[in-house]
Order: C-alpha cells, then structure tokens, then sequence
C-alpha cells in the first residue's frame, strides 16, 4: 500500500514535529509516500493554510490523503475529520482549513455568509472519534502526532471511513473573500497571497473577468492590460497566474516590494480605454 | 531492505549537504526511506541537537537508523561511533550529541556529574574505524557525506556492528540539566528550547512535580495552575507538553515574545496555596 | 522503475509550488524517488543555482534525474531541455544553470569567453518541444510543474531522449569565474558562495595552487598557511574543502561575519615566505 500522504502544517521546520508525525505514519504504514506540502504557514492562521493547500492537493495522484494540521483549537470541543472527495482524503482539524477545497470539489455546496457547508455527495465526512486508530496515550497539545498521523496511515492500508467515526453532516467553512463588481463594469478584489517571488495572488479568478481588455490599478499604479508570461513586458503586469488567479508580478523584479502591498491589499480592474 | 534512515544535522536547507548525504545514501541502498528530523539545529550546538533528536528519534519505527551530525570536530581525533540501542541505531560523532538517547534508553547508566558514560547491556557501540564502509577519499571537512552517510546506508543492507569497527565501553556524555528542589517544596527548573510557536519546553517533567496543585512563576508572571490543554485557560498557562516535558504558551499568542524569554531562563513550581 | 528524481529550484519553502511538482512526478511515476537538492536558491539567481547544483549531483546514483528550475525566463522563447551526461540526466531551461555541470562533465568542449557551449559526445542534449509528455493545458509562469516535472517522470519510466524534442548541438553557458595568475607566482580568486556556517567558498581548486606552501590574503587579514582540517588552528584558516574548492573558515566560529565577506570578495595566494 505505497499511498501518498502529503503534510501541510504550521510547526516550522526548526523543531522536530513534523518528523514525529513522519515516524508515526511510517510506523503503521511502511509502504506510505511522505511529501511536504508546506510546514511555513504562520503560527495558526487557518485561512493560509487553506489557501496553500489549495494550489498543491490537486496535483497529487487520485486517492492521495492530505494530513493537514493548523489548529489552534487543538485539545479543546473543535471535531478532528476526514474529508472524502472523488479524487482525495483530507484528514484535518474541522476549522475551515479545508475551505478552499469543499469550495472546489463541491461548489454547488457553498452557501455564502453561512459558517457551515452542508456535506453532501458526493462529498462524505465523518468526525474522528474511534480511539483504535489513534497513538495512546494523547497528548493533549499534538493531535498531530497522536491522531491526524496514525488515521491517516490506517486510512493508506484500505481501511474504511466508517471505522474512524461516525458520519457527519456539516463541517466549518470560512468565509472566502470574493472579487465584488462596481458600477463601471469592472471588478474590486484583494490580495489572498504573496509568494516567495513577491507576487501578488488575488481573489480574482479568470471567469470573474468579463472581458480581455482590462487595465488594472494595485497600490496607486496603473497595469495598462493582461499580459500572458512574465516576459511580456517591462516593468508592473498582471497575469492570470499557475494557481488560476490574476496575479500581479514585477518583471525581473519583487512586486511586494515595489508597491509595498500586504494580503488584504485591494485590487481594482476596470473595462480598459485603450483602443 | 528499506529501512527508515533519519538525517539531523546543522547544515541548514540553503546549502546541498544534506542533499549530498543522501545522494550517497542511495547510491549505496537505493531502497533506504530517507526523512528529515531537522537541519535547522544552530551551528554546532551539540546540545540543542540532542534534546530536537529526543523529541522526534522515538516515534520511528523499530531499527530505524538515525543519523546525527552537528559535528565541530570534523577531521580532528574526536570519534565518530555508531550506538545500538533496543530499538534504534544511531550514527553519530562522539560528542554528547547522543546524550538524551542514552539518558532515555538507560538512564541507570548515567552518573551525574561525569562527562562520559559507561556503555553496558542493552546498549552497545562501536567506534567507526573501518574504511571499508566509507567513501574514498574522505574529506577533511565532510564526514556526513563521507562517514556517517556511508555507514548508515551499509548498516541498513544489514551489515553487522562488529564490522563498522572495535566495540568501545564509554560515550561523551553531556551535563543535562535536571531541575532543583528548594527549600518550600517546590522546584527550580529551566527552559531547555523555544519551539516554532513561542512555547517554553523546560527541563522539568511530570514525574517531578510531587503534586498536581501547583502554581508557577515564569518571567515574573505567575501561573496558578497546571492546565490541561492550550484551549483551558486565556492569557499565559502551563502544561505538561508533547514531549513530556512542562510548557509555558500563550493562548492564541506567543509567550516568547511576551516573557521576552529565552532559553536557559528559569521557572519556579510551588505548591498551590489555592484551596 | 524507481528511479531518483532531484530537485533544485528558487521556489522558496513557503509556497506549496515545489510540492506541486512533486505531485505531477507521482501521478505520473508512483515508484519515483524525489530527493530535495536546495530550494533556498535566490530568486532568479541562475549563477548561484548552477553552484549549488554542481555540489550535490555528483554524489547521486547512476542515472538519477536531476530537475532544476530557476527560470526568469519562463514563457518566453528561452529553450526548456534535458541533458544527459555518462552518469545523468539533467532537465532545465536552456539559461546557463547547467553550466557547472557542463564544466565537470565534458570541460573539453568549453571555450572560454563564449556564451554557449558545443554540445558533443559523451554528452547529448534535446530540446522539450513534444508535448504530448507535459501537462495540459501548460501554464505561462509555472513551466516547473507543467513541462518539467511530467518530462523527468516521463524520462523516470524510461521514455527515449528523442521522443521528448529535437536534438541540438549547443546549450547556453555562463562565465565561469576563473582564479588570475600574479606576476608574483601567486593567484587572484573569488567568493563563489559564502554557506550556512559562514565558510567562504572561493573559485580556487586544488589544481590552481601551484605548490603547497602559501599564503592567503582575504578582507585584509593574512593566513600564514593552508590547513587540513578546521581543527587544525586557531582562528582564522584556509583548507580544501569538501567541494574540492579552497574555502575559508573561522574555527568555532563564522568567517563571513568576521571579515564582513560578500559573495565576489578577492582572495590572494601567494607562495609563502615561511621557512
């Protein structure tokens, strides 16, 4: 059973506890692939780590299970989870942290402004509560280690959902930020991410835009239009990036520092004048 | 034979060292299952490498092999060494690095105040001093890639202890701190490591606190109780962490950065005067 | 087929890009072996991914697969290709970053002073132009999990070099720094790369050193000789080291704050004066 894990956490790689949760896995599942998605998520920020994991889960091999472990609420009432979509597992705090995913998966399930999603298939979810399949005894601080890694691995060696826990009906969904339409015809959106280049990953998305012919306004300059690569111009461009967002980028260069520009920072794009 | 061979070293992530150990690590067994435990140790700070392998080594599976190298005294006579214990071998230069492994795997063997250990049943340990194991040449400044690498990858085809090189009796052995009584019935202990998340991992564990009704002072704050989980309490509370040792967090914050903390400052336990 | 896969890229660790890649690799290739070689390369540093690059691979099993993406260039016309030496196969754009490579593996076929490089046996190099083994639909900007990873997967499972492009007879190469004669009997280098323990790395190899007896001059301060080990001394000393490059290295200490180096900074061998 060589199943792919992946592992998206927020403990850093100065400390050894994601190689813990590796020993556990590989204990119980000698056979099981370990990848890192990202263990550089800030100290539980629930929303990056969704957002993260969003532009990585889907690349993966069909039936892969995701392990993912931003959870401030570790040891307290918040349910431990596994989410089953048609293509992958996500073991998870039940948090929000798989927001990004349920809204891919399952967008007819989305109800914005509501806190929760409505499991539905062909989405399944149960809430982690079989005490077999965890490490004994728990910590009460490293859930990671002591249930997210080993159900995580008796899920790689075939067995059933059901036996985790029970089924249930609802998980926690954060309220993703969407591109709100003004009154020229255009978009106003935000920044959700800023990558390790400095660009800007916005909330836009190419069906948000109704037309090719835009310009762009981000941090009081002016992007005259969509460009397709890096190399189109010179200067400040926006494209529509790898992840399925327009982007904001500096040729040969760091947007971020450039326009000084923050997540949150807001994104306007209007009908261009160009003709 | 793809056993688990774990790499912590001090090389960091920004240079390939850890890379070129495990290219010769698979040239020699291409089937050894390499993880990562942590390259993120500060340079040559032996004792901060042993106490990050004693909060990971013991997760892994049985016979996984740990390779351990923050080493100052490359090239210079300091040994280099291989320890077996009932579960684990590790590959390692002799300088203390493996201090809290042996603390664990045989705490009778150890004798305060001495700088080495006696290696007695159920340890055993050999000097690496077979050449035959190693890649030649051997840097002067590289033993990773070209000693421990090497040995741990034969090690794990199965090749015998006695092979590696003469079995030897005694270890370096590190001052671990151990936390003080003092005259109110209480303890002075001190913080051993900060982790990723601000928490104060302290040298004191649960079986050295005589009574669950204590009260804590940390940084000129006092804690008046032992919580449960992070979720128990708001502001600054303690509790009996994942490794088992006490912790010092900040509810949905850092207490680092609140105590101003670092490591070697002190903590004192009394008994609660709370009814 | 399980096959070693490396990789080399200036993605950085705090976005999920690289483990995208990894993904692609999987789906493709479940049995492939994926080895991180360094993703701490500075954005676009094409120079400095090329250095890093030449002191890991080597060190690998015969005919791993070495993928290495650092691409200011992805999207434009710049050529993506795979180049395959005696022992490897390398998959990258055509930018220079396998210059080192290229050095080692062939240094016959390099003219100095040219910015490419004849490529001629034992050497062999396409270019990526088949896309029917790459993702699709390509993205512009993330050539890295949409060209190159699904091409060294493909190349894993044993796909022949020319179903993958066109051969060519010329790949790009960067000027190599070289160390300069002095007309005292000496020789002029540079600060290639300054590593995680502060050492500098200089562009001198053994072979340029004439005699054994120097002395070295770096940021103003004098080494009366070269020494074998960093025990050897204290303070400040100048050894082989384990990339076959003369580095520079402060005992139990950091040579990089010492001196205030910077990667370009001269050093100056000359023979010594010492009886």
């Amino acid at each position: 059973m060589n199943s792919v894990i992946t592992l998206t956490t927020d403990f850093g790689l100065s400390d050894a506890y994601v190689a813990a949760m590796k020993g556990v896995i590989l204990g119980i599942n000698p056979q099981a692939r370990l990848v890192d998605i990202c263990h550089d998520i800030k100290s539980q920020n629930i929303l990056q780590g969704a957002f993260i994991l969003s532009t990585a889960y889907q690349f993966f091999p069909e039936r892969t299970i995701h392990v993912v472990v931003v959870d401030p609420g570790v040891g307290t009432e918040r349910r431990a989870i596994v989410l089953r979509t048609p293509s992958f597992d996500f073991v998870a705090p039940d948090n929000g942290v798989l927001s990004y995913v349920i809204a891919k998966s399952c967008p007819q399930a989305v109800r914005r402004g509501t806190p929760s999603v409505t499991i539905q298939p062909p989405l399944e979810a149960v809430a982690i509560t079989n005490q077999a399949y965890w490490r004994s005894p728990v910590s009460a601080t490293f859930h990671g280690r002591d249930i997210f890694a080993p159900v995580a691995a008796h899920l790689s060696l075939g067995v059933p959902l059901e036996k985790l826990g029970e089924a249930i009906d609802w998980l926690t969904m954060l309220p993703l930020s969407q591109p709100q339409p003004t009154p020229d015809g255009g978009l106003t959106g935000k920044v959700l991410h800023i990558d390790n280049f400095g660009n800007l990953i916005t909330n836009i998305r190419e069906s948000d835009i109704p037309q090719r012919k835009v310009e762009i306004e981000v941090g009081g300059r002016r992007i005259a239009r969509l460009s397709r690569t890096f190399g189109d111009t010179c200067g400040l461009l926006a494209l529509m990036g790898s992840s399925g967002h327009l982007e904001i980028a500096l040729r040969e260069g760091n947007a971020r520092e450039l326009l000084h520009a923050e997540i949150g920072d807001t994104i306007k794009i209007r009908p261009s004048q160009e003709v």
